[in-house]
């Protein structure tokens, strides 16, 4: 695998840049490791949520030299913290022609972090392309107002250090665009990198705000999984997050994403479960 | 946990109706067993994907004695057959409070057929509760026709004798109702069961038969994996699935479901990847 990890280029695009990223380092067949370095980190310093299904987004690639078509991540120890080394091992379950069932777990000293499930798969070149979904109507990246994440003025500070290779700007719909009720629409970027799969794991990671902003409340929420599902295609740079909160129930909530090209091509798609957290 | 397989009730509805329906039965801490009989397979005879993730959300219930928040299942091999005998382990990854962290991974004969990943939670008695969807007006479940699957006629016998502890009925917008395009709303029960956050999976795996619809197509798709995310709430039997394909790329598809009471409540949301199969 180790000249795989160097060679990666799926549809045009290198994924060397997606493990630059996230500072993964193949050890042997089905192993890597990475370390939670403070743009990784969640401002509080723990593991961010992004980041987990990145990394396993990449690994499943890697490991199968084919792109990903959804993976699915589960967060099971919270008690991480900057410096900690993450090893991760792939299983690869089953490999036929087209599609690949991949595992990935990730433990620090011995001790299980995350588990992701996932598939990778070749797309057939001659089969329907088609999305059912409405493009939001909203201001351009370059029209675009830095992004308020929503928290009080006294953690400002750290959050803004933490998202240092996360840029977002406010993108409310433009009059008479046709947007669900309570969906927040987002352009999000890492500045300088194509948006691969994996970026666009990393940065999609975003519906626990959206359920608060639903609930007219300040905060948002510790993710408990990510599911992200992929089209094959990829974009440049910005692309367009259109977050749909689902429900708030008994202090936990359920949502989804959708992930748009600056074009208006819709690039996935993506649910969570958060444990909600909020300030007001 | 023999005990609480027997007694386990949540919100007061029992789960014992659930193994009962699946057919599992414990065989001592973290191991039980299910065998797949003719209801539920699909109509080729090989596992059907609801099955296996009434299974994950049910063992995940029974292990750690807590609702249901969410689950994925991975479907990793194909060549399942009636009358396979399944042995699923349950690991309780991390157990905290409120919520517990779960993996179940079902083998025949030594081989690794799904896993799954999920939570299970006691919610919060104080906690918001609010919907941010909208409830779709369709017929009721008694005024609605039943519902006529997409295929062939050649295969419609078959398939009709595999559906048959499932009813489903066609639940078309009426109008004036503001259902998003492409949307596709059917009635279905399990007929004589409460619908338990199971009975809600068994039942929400439609999702590639929506693509196929929105892309104009008969036919469906093969499940890949599939995720489902639970309020908490059940209903007494009937409830509403509203599918909401998301895009066909590349011989795949993505999709979501919304599960709804019959009086209007939000009790679930869903989202799968399939591999399209078309007939036309």
């Amino acid at each position: 695998m180790a000249a795989a990890w160097a060679d990666l280029t799926i549809d045009g695009r290198s994924r060397a840049t997606d493990h630059e990223l996230l500072g993964l380092a193949a050890d042997g067949p089905g192993q890597a490791h990475f370390e939670l370095t403070r743009p990784l980190a969640r401002f509080d310093g723990k593991l961010f949520g992004g980041t987990a299904i990145a990394v396993a987004v990449a690994l499943a690639e890697v490991e199968t030299a084919r792109p990903v078509l959804w993976t699915t991540v589960q967060f099971i120890a919270g008690d991480t913290q900057i410096g900690d080394r993450f090893e991760c091992t792939t299983e690869v379950l089953a490999e036929g022609r087209r599609a690949a069932q991949v595992r990935v777990t990730a433990r620090v000293e011995g001790r299980e972090v995350f588990c992701a499930l996932g598939a990778t798969a070749h797309r057939k070149p001659e089969a329907i392309e088609a999305a059912f979904e409405r493009f939001p109507f909203v201001p351009t990246p370059e029209e675009a107002a830095p992004f308020l994440f929503p928290i009080p003025p006294g953690l400002r500070a750290g959050s803004a250090a933490a998202w240092r290779n996360i840029e977002m700007r406010s993108a409310p719909p433009l009059e008479g665009s046709v947007v669900a009720q309570d969906h927040l629409t987002i352009w999000a970027r890492v500045p300088g990198r194509q948006a691969t799969p994996a970026v666009m794991a990393y940065l999609a990671d975003m519906v626990p705000l959206s359920i608060a902003r639903a609930s007219k409340r300040a905060g948002g929420g510790s993710s408990i999984d990510n599911t992200m599902r992929f089209s094959g295609a990829t974009a440049d740079e910005w692309v367009l997050l259109e977050l749909d909160p689902h429900l708030a129930s008994g202090g936990y909530g359920h949502g989804g994403v959708l992930v748009w090209s600056p074009s208006g091509e819709l690039l996935a798609s993506g649910s969570q479960s958060a444990s909600l957290l909020l300030f007001d």
